[in-house]
């Protein structure tokens, strides 16, 4: 099938979109790819769901030949199952409810993992029929709080989620490597650039989980990366380094000092460093004091409780590692009314000894705030700070949390070298659930001796339709997209660029040869449009080879450009099928 | 790609599903094609979501081969353009509402007119721009009152849907024409057999209108068919042939009878034709009794009215007739509170003479109640009746309303002969929609003088998920489903029927040889289950080609089934490949 430009449904637009703030969202608006309908909730025109359909065959093609079986659900799904997982109220503001005319709830599924598990239960009963992957590529919903960055984070959106059925752990290791491959040669086809990162099991309960990330300056997810081995990991799943402990007697006793006007850490670093205060052997740093950060958590029942953080003074806690640490908790800083709850909270002064379950503040430290370690903190009264407090004999945390920030030359956990911090976009997510999904919904099959064991499952997804705004993102440049051949919604675009019949003529019968050969063909035959807006709509749509029939014609040449590397040939008008059919299957 | 049926996700079912109420329910529940996840809301198996992959692929080809553009909306829709049109109201509680986090209304899209209308609105503006085809494949929602008959009626389904935009009617006649021949192409190619009827335009508005329906007892449709020439019509949409009006003055007075005891029509027209009452030139019949049918209508605002509608008394008011007819009003029988609102009105006895809307009861009468027919009917008093009442000289209806029941034998109102009536599925809807919603949501044109035109518009659907019902409705036995052959999950279906290894190995090796080749193959390699279940299972599965590997194959022959005809034939393993591909190939 032959595209016209002179009937296709796609209009270009000269500026970028107002609301626009990433480089894929506004070519794909800009190009006629996508179109807004709502906030997070966009339809595809066709030379989009063209791209789109491109990267759903190439992912329906792999998990095809990986084995795994293909399913297809609902997206609008009864509470019941969810109510049983707990995910109904989990979910929060997260998920779109609703009740049918019967007045039963229902929502919009944002992944299935309840659904899977009840149909294999409902179809399976022996370890006989297992190990199983089976897998749908289907339309999700998720009430985003901030829906951004067009199809990148939408709240209608497409993806393939797969669930895999084994009988012990081992089986699941091997179901988890098999899909680890099965993305490893989808997202090679889809040429994405990514980096596999270890990752929190975040909503999903369960244990090993890795991501697979698009790296690229407008990602969403932030991950860490050793500059000598091989770790990778999202911040979120990052660990720090705990340091030796030291004995505590190495250190003086404690004392109470007078610290006015010390509103920052800087300023307290500053007066600490002071004639009056300074240590002998080197200079107090940020690293030395210990902020004490008070929170509310929020429960899914909506109960909630306070909860303090102690970090070094050099770093905030990271909300999005925090979230992740206490998920399914909800949590936010401390108001005006908080504190009147505890008065032994002097604000701004907060330290270790006001703190602990005993006092009803639960109070948990950074890993590097171990034993024999002496820190400047609060010492509970406006005005004064406690110099030497050292942990393990002036005061005991009630235990250990990972959600301070990380930053770039942090020790990396497996080799100590410095890691480096980047930027990407979530592609795929797989994970070893392991039984919590099948022990909730009674998911258990007999084994070889006739006992009911629970089955462990797996769960894996890819962003679909993100995929397209994710290959967007890392393959264009600053006059418009630059589709990988198999994505692209044509292989060839033929320019027409002369003005008379002749080159329409020429232009036309090769398009109807290419095609006939298997070459996808895009063909610019708008009369009265000049060639100057065909050549920037051609870099706007970005196929991979535009062939420009141009006033070489007459010397029966045509000009072929790689719309990637910019380079120009001239082709003989005679060779030019046989060369581009070439060019194609080559790529 | 092989399917193995010891390692396929399907299990087949011995019994009947308790719900099932049609052999293509039963029949896609028991193969192991579809599972029913809540009231009229399906998940697809793995053969299932091939069957329906399918038929998804012909039609898309099918649009595609008519220069349809193929684009995709979200299900998840904003309130604002559907209240414009006045349907967010209008579908009552067929609409699936919701709100979003931010408290936004939204819907879950029943039909997208609204949105392809602003879609195209947002990237054309001139008449050369037009005519326009664009569709899509996408699930839509409809909250059925009554969901049945499995994949036949569902609240979420899969619906190939297209708008044609057209500067002007002859246009849209075109457009029309385009697409009629397109469903004509696709239903061709699903096997399907089908006819195609006058319809309403029903929910849409429009103008005209016709339906593609599956002929088959279990259809929700029902039409006429004229036995001599070609009307066909959906029974909402035939229209009532009226007599030709009779001068008043040729029949006697109206005169008010005792008729105790006539709690029927039947009882009725026996009181009627008894020695004090009869007619002297012939009996009287049921049809000339007038039987006054109250009713109250709801509009959409929820605002009440009575209706009354006068039906000769040897038929019923058919309310799907009734519905179409009176759309976007709904309707329903007056209680008794509705009557002690209208003290005039007997029940049981009620007269024209008590009716009209002078009287605060609107009064439609059926096309066959024309000047001069002379009626029995209620004499708005207890215990009797009026006799020889004139149409036209003693009561005068409101208008009229085509709403009685049509049975077979009724004449065509073409030509006069009679009519046949049969049930069937709709698979395919077309209509001429005209300038309904570009009116409502502001779709012009320039056109050529550089005045702004509004845009002429139609609207056409293809029940994609439903089509795979109404093949396997149409393609049974009472062994099990027999699917066409580009429809079937697969080509041919290798039952080994041996014991023995060799059996295994040559049914393996046949399978490699005939995917080399492009035939799609299910093989049912399970060890340890009895040939007659596999049998069983090969006849219910429904693929075209059964081969049986079984005890010929040590004389060199395997036999060969037609899963539509029974035919068996025995071919020799050396012919075997080019045997099955030559048939796969001829069909």
């Amino acid at each position: 099938m032959i595209l016209r430009m002179s009937q296709l449904f796609v209009r270009t637009l000269r500026d970028d979109p107002a609301d626009a703030e990433v480089p894929s969202h506004r070519l794909l608006v800009r190009a006629g790819y996508v179109r807004r309908v709502a906030p997070g909730i966009f339809s595809w025109l066709p030379l989009g769901y063209r791209v789109y359909r491109n990267v759903e065959r190439i992912v329906r093609e792999e998990m095809d030949a990986a084995g795994f079986q293909e399913v297809h659900f609902p997206a609008l799904l009864p509470r019941e199952p969810y109510e049983r997982t707990g995910r109904w109220t989990e979910y929060g503001d997260n998920l779109f409810r609703l009740q049918d005319r019967r007045g039963n709830d229902m929502l919009l599924g944002p992944t299935h993992e309840e659904m899977f598990t009840l149909m294999v239960k409902g179809e399976y009963s022996s370890y006989k029929d297992l190990p199983l992957c089976i897998y749908q590529i289907q339309t999700k919903y998720r009430d985003e709080a901030r829906p951004r960055a067009g199809i990148l984070r939408g709240r209608e959106f497409v993806m393939k989620d797969s669930y895999s059925f084994d009988v012990d752990d081992e089986g699941l290791a091997r179901s988890y490597a098999r899909h680890r491959d099965a993305y490893i040669s989808t997202f090679d086809r889809l040429a994405l650039d990514y980096i596999i990162v270890g990752a929190m099991s975040g909503a999903m309960g369960g244990s090993k989980s890795e991501e697979f990330l698009a790296p690229t300056p407008v990602g969403e997810d932030t991950f860490v990366k050793c500059t000598v081995c091989d770790y990778a990991a999202n911040v979120e799943a990052m660990r720090t380094v705990a340091p030796p402990t030291i004995p505590p007697a190495e250190s003086p006793a404690l004392h109470v000092e007078e610290t006015p006007d010390t509103p920052t850490i800087e300023t307290l670093v500053a007066v600490a460093n002071s004639e009056a205060l300074r240590r002998p052997d080197r200079e107090w740093t940020a690293a030395d004091t210990l902020k004490n950060v008070v929170l509310i958590t929020t429960d899914v029942e909506g109960t909630e409780s306070p909860l303090v953080i102690g970090v070094p003074g050099d770093r905030d806690v990271d909300i999005r590692r925090l979230e992740a640490a206490v998920h399914p908790l909800a949590a936010r800083p401390f108001e005006e009314a908080d504190f009147a709850k505890f008065p032994g909270l002097v604000k701004g002064y907060i330290g270790p000894q006001a703190l602990g379950e005993a006092r009803g503040l639960r109070y948990l430290v950074d890993p590097r705030v171990v034993i024999g370690t002496r820190w400047i903190t609060g010492a509970n009264q406006v005005g004064h700070h406690v110099f030497d407090l050292v942990c393990g004999r002036d005061f005991t945390p009630d235990g250990v949390i990972d959600v301070a920030e990380i930053v770039g030359g942090d020790p990396c956990p497996e080799c100590g070298s410095a890691v480096t911090i980047a930027r990407g976009i979530e592609i795929g997510h797989i994970f070893q659930l392991g039984r919590k999904y099948a022990e909730a919904l009674d998911l258990e099959v007999l084994d070889e001796t006739g006992t009911r064991i629970t089955v462990t499952m797996g769960s894996y997804g890819i962003g679909v339709s993100r995929a397209v705004a994710a290959i967007a993102e890392q393959h264009h440049d600053d006059k418009g997209l630059v589709w990988p051949r198999e994505v692209a919604p044509a292989d060839v675009h033929i320019v027409v660029a002369g003005k008379d019949d002749d080159a329409y003529e020429f232009a036309d019968g090769l398009a109807t040869d290419l095609d006939d050969l298997g070459v996808r063909i895009l063909i610019d035959d708008r009369r009265g449009v000049s060639p100057g807006v065909k050549f920037n709509d051609s870099e706007l749509l970005g196929i991979p080879t535009i062939v420009v029939v141009g006033k070489g014609l007459a010397a029966g040449v045509v000009e072929v450009k790689d719309r990637r590397t910019g380079d120009r040939t001239d082709v003989a008008t005679s060779d030019i099928s046989e060369y581009l059919r070439g060019l194609v299957l080559a790529s």
